[in-house]
């Protein structure tokens, strides 16, 4: 049987001993998110997520979600876990208080995604996506819209979906087919048809009703990304009664099937059919895809979220077995004498998969609460300055975090199985369960391949590499301030070189990209990787520093736990940091070799 | 639906114009193997494997394996494969005519053990395991017990098994528990009583009987490793009837339950309990570990091509899907302007995952099928040294390829489910297939961390380095043979560099493993990879050198052939071989950072 134990003090030290995240009480409207309060929500959060969620995520697995002639079961316990989940008020954790939210900063929200996901990615699947459309609506949609639908998406009493793929279309959205067309007599609303493949929480026995946000075309619209329309689709038409919203009469949306995938098992990935459903326009004609890019950002930070918690928890299993599986002899000497074999730990091999782990999660942890602060201040800091250069970090380190995160989080899974040797092929010992599922996260909310291409094609150039700088100045400065720190040399030695090095592609992109756009396409995976381990180094080096001044601090009780952030840190300049270079040179390497073959040579 | 072609053009570069086996011919017993009849059967192969195989491959998926009170069913259509397998001689391909075998070398049964892998590996395990049961009986058991069993297990009317784990050991087979005590009043008999579990093609319907090769302990046995026997123990006890073994009495072994796995679902993997089951010793008593070894090196080849079967097949469907799925434009300008929009092959990241499939299978085809021949030169060449020679090369090549080869099989395998986007998660589309059903093969025959301490703790010191020698002087007389070639340095020379850092990082786990074996422990895997990397060099530089070669023949016909195979070493060099220098640090890197850390603080 799996087991998972939130990372309760890991994220403290992120937040207050890493972070400062004390001082977000600082910006407008975050003045209660005190240290206190935040680490109270997320430790009761943590309970639901070990005591209701964690529980039913292999039973999810193993019965799935059934489909009957329209209709989507969840599996066994999952509607109670949702009404305690929604009756806690976690939908509306950092949602707006104008409309019934807990209005908590996003960070803290951050660091409750990764609990849920850690927990039961597929339960979560339907509360996050409810979030989404939450997002669109009060972004981009009209007071009685908010109105409408914000409060019950808030409450959980409805969910949301975001219907963008069609089965022709999935990254390239200016193929979309569905129609709006003029709902003649209605109240300035449209006739939605069209399918809709890979719904997630698209058709579900959750909740009372299920508010679509629909990708469609307005009559005459222009051809491409430049004429798609957001639509806001609810199953059942709404209805005003005694003052409050109810669900009404069926709406022409119908749920054709549910896919049979690798994993998610218990999250229901739909078709739906939308026959002349009755729609409402959101935001401006032709402005559909704009709309649903401005929330792209959280979304896909939630997916990293997805990769981290996966991680997590496939790395608690793989540290618990390794701790208790006895297997042949230390190199170095028997350990257990009493015992007949010591503990796989022991191994160099076996450490190497969970520092990997180990170091990952908590690396990614601090990147992606550092990113979560950002968020909070990109919205809410009064001065302008200081909220665009948040929003220019954000922005610039969402696709690398959706990416690296995701791709580690399969990594971290798949170690966690070969840690377990055969035991981890076998279902019941729940490891390769995290691999399937975890697979659909490198996928989802644009491929990884598509992160870096935003990252090389839109993130780099964009206002003359004003995004770069977000990043590159605070570690340039990182760097001069402790460089002759001799503590922290094994840290900010590795750490400059490969900062040095990234400086390098990037220039080497940014001008063969300039002549030949393939040279970008053909470089940005691999940079994505090499930006992705300096920014892990930057933090990493920041939390030897932390742990470091805590170690000199008599008052501090917990010292084993800095010291063993100091031993992770090195760990990771000495053996995760190289790959950085390997793929600086295959930057370096161009995209000839790539480009020479023809497609049907292949 | 997937797709499946046997690569038999690659096949025939491989084996005639690259390794030359036509001369293969002038060793003893081999003579008739010429290149006509090696070919014809490799494709009489590939048929069988792509109509009658392949097809059954995600049906059987679908329906897996099936339990009821003993009995294993395999999904339909599987008996009547089986049938067609057994019927055409394919069990027998390289066995020993003596005992009906067909006799052709052991290069062939490689080729055709890749063919079999990519159509269906779960299909493949059964005659897979029959052929360990089968080499184990030749090599250690006596004439009666191969009059007896060598026959029926070629002909595959018996199918066989090899039973070594147990609920508490694995890796450690020193703890093996299960008893052979003496069988009172019966034939030299002994009665074998324990439960062995992970037992591939322990039971089901395919065969009429299931010949076990069990590792128990004699009474007194020594303990550990020096204490175990390997015993020969049949479901049905054979009886002489007519001349002829038929299946008798039933003998006290049982199948307690089949696992519930990831992948090859239709694959039965057993518990199978031993109740003082009547078995007979094999070879002398108390070497049975060392009986299984002798035989491990073909096991672990043959899982080393499962992996390259399932790269093989993902990569052609990856293919396909890539050619044939419209997405966005190329970024250089419109390539199918008669389209809504280009085939997705025409973006440079998504050539990067096909041509390191590509790259990947074509290059361990080559090393396979070298190892494949050499396995050939070790047993039949009239020169000692020479034999000699040979098995040295396939000892130190054999971990490697195992790991490498099962490791990048993991790796095409979810690159194909990447390139297919979200379809890629569905299991209709039966890419996903690949990624559950390769994962095995990195845990099965000693994980891959064990194949990388068998490479640095076993096959590196032995007889003073001999080993290495048989790699790396062949390397170095070619590099210096190639090196003045300008035609060739975009191959020779990285190989080269990767090549002298290959024997320097060979020195210093030398060097610091001899002090401390923790060491040399740390380092294991990364220079497993470093080493495949430089083995993987080494065959793209021979296969570049080669095709130039037709490429100046003026007789020569399929000159593009012979052209994509210089683009895909030019790709192989200037973006896959780098990672070998991250290795190289990381090995540098040592020890410390593994070991630092208490096991209580993971």
């Amino acid at each position: 049987m799996p087991v998972y134990k939130a990372p309760i003090d890991d994220i403290r030290f992120v937040l207050y001993d890493l972070l400062k995240a004390e001082q977000m009480t600082a910006l407008p409207d975050y003045e209660d998110a005190t240290p206190d309060l935040v680490m109270q929500i997320l430790e009761e959060g943590a309970k639901m997520c070990e005591e209701i969620l964690f529980p039913l995520n292999q039973s999810g697995d193993a019965e799935g979600c059934q489909f009957d002639n329209g209709a989507v079961t969840t599996p066994k316990g999952f509607k109670d876990a949702y009404n305690t989940f929604t009756e806690g008020g976690w939908c509306g954790l950092s949602l707006d208080p104008k409309y019934g939210g807990m209005g908590m900063p996003a960070f803290v929200n951050c660091a409750m995604q990764e609990l849920i996901c850690a927990s039961n990615m597929s339960f979560g699947m339907y509360p996050g996506l409810s979030q989404g459309c939450y997002d669109a609506i009060h972004l981009h949609g009209d007071d009685a819209q908010k109105n409408l639908y914000l409060p019950k998406l808030n409450e959980g009493i409805w969910s949301g979906t975001m219907c963008l793929t069609e089965p022709h279309c999935g990254t390239d959205l200016g193929l979309v087919r569905t129609k709006a067309e003029d709902h003649a007599g209605k109240d300035g609303s449209y006739a939605i048809t069209g399918t809709k493949i890979f719904i997630s929480a698209g058709e579900h026995d959750l909740a009372e009703n299920i508010i679509h946000l629909v990708l469609a075309r307005l009559p005459n619209a222009p051809e491409g990304v430049q004429g798609i329309s957001l639509f806001v689709v609810p199953k059942f038409l709404p209805k005003e009664e005694n003052g409050d919203y109810v669900s009404g009469a069926e709406n022409g949306v119908s749920c054709g099937s549910i896919e049979h995938k690798m994993g998610i098992k218990a999250s229901s990935t739909c078709v739906i059919n939308f026959e002349n459903a009755q729609g409402w326009l959101v935001g401006a004609p032709h402005k559909g895809l704009k709309a649903m890019f401005t929330m792209m950002n959280a979304a896909r930070l939630g997916v990293a979220m997805q990769g981290l918690g996966i991680a997590e928890v496939a790395q608690q299993n793989a540290v618990a077995y390794a701790k208790d599986r006895l297997q042949m002899r230390a190199l170095d000497g028997v350990k257990a004498p009493d015992k007949p074999a010591d503990p796989i730990i022991v191994h160099p091999d076996v450490r190497r998969m969970l520092l990997t782990g180990k170091a990952f999660c908590e690396g990614a942890r601090a990147l992606s609460l550092w990113v979560g602060t950002m968020l909070d201040r990109a919205e809410k800091h009064p001065d302008p300055i200081e909220r665009r250069k948040a929003d220019d970090l954000v922005a610039l380190l969402t696709p690398i975090l959706k990416a690296y995160q995701t791709d580690m989080g399969s990594e971290i899974a798949n170690n966690a199985v070969q840690v377990h040797g055969g035991h981890g092929y076998i279902w019941e010992y729940g490891v390769e369960q995290y691999v399937r599922d975890a697979r659909i996260a490198q996928i989802y909310e644009g491929t990884n391949g598509i992160q870096a291409l935003d990252l090389v094609g839109r993130k780099m150039p964009q206002n003359m590499g004003r995004l770069l700088r977000s990043f590159f100045h605070p570690v340039s400065v990182f760097i001069e301030d402790n460089q002759a720190n001799p503590a922290l040399s094994a840290c900010v030695f590795p750490l400059a070189k490969a900062f040095m090095k990234l400086q390098q592609s990037t220039a080497v992109i940014a001008q063969k990209g300039m002549k030949n756009p393939l040279e970008a396409g053909a470089a940005a995976s691999d940079y994505l990787r090499q930006f992705a381990l300096v920014a892990m180094g930057y933090m990493w080096a920041q939390m030897a520093k932390t742990a470091l001044e805590k170690l000199e601090d008599d008052n501090t009780s917990n010292k084993d736990f800095y010291e063993n952030k100091i031993k992770t840190a090195h760990f990771f300049f000495a053996k995760m940091l190289p790959d950085s270079d390997a793929r600086f040179k295959t930057i370096l390497a161009g995209a000839e070799t790539l480009m020479a073959m023809d497609a049907e040579a292949f």
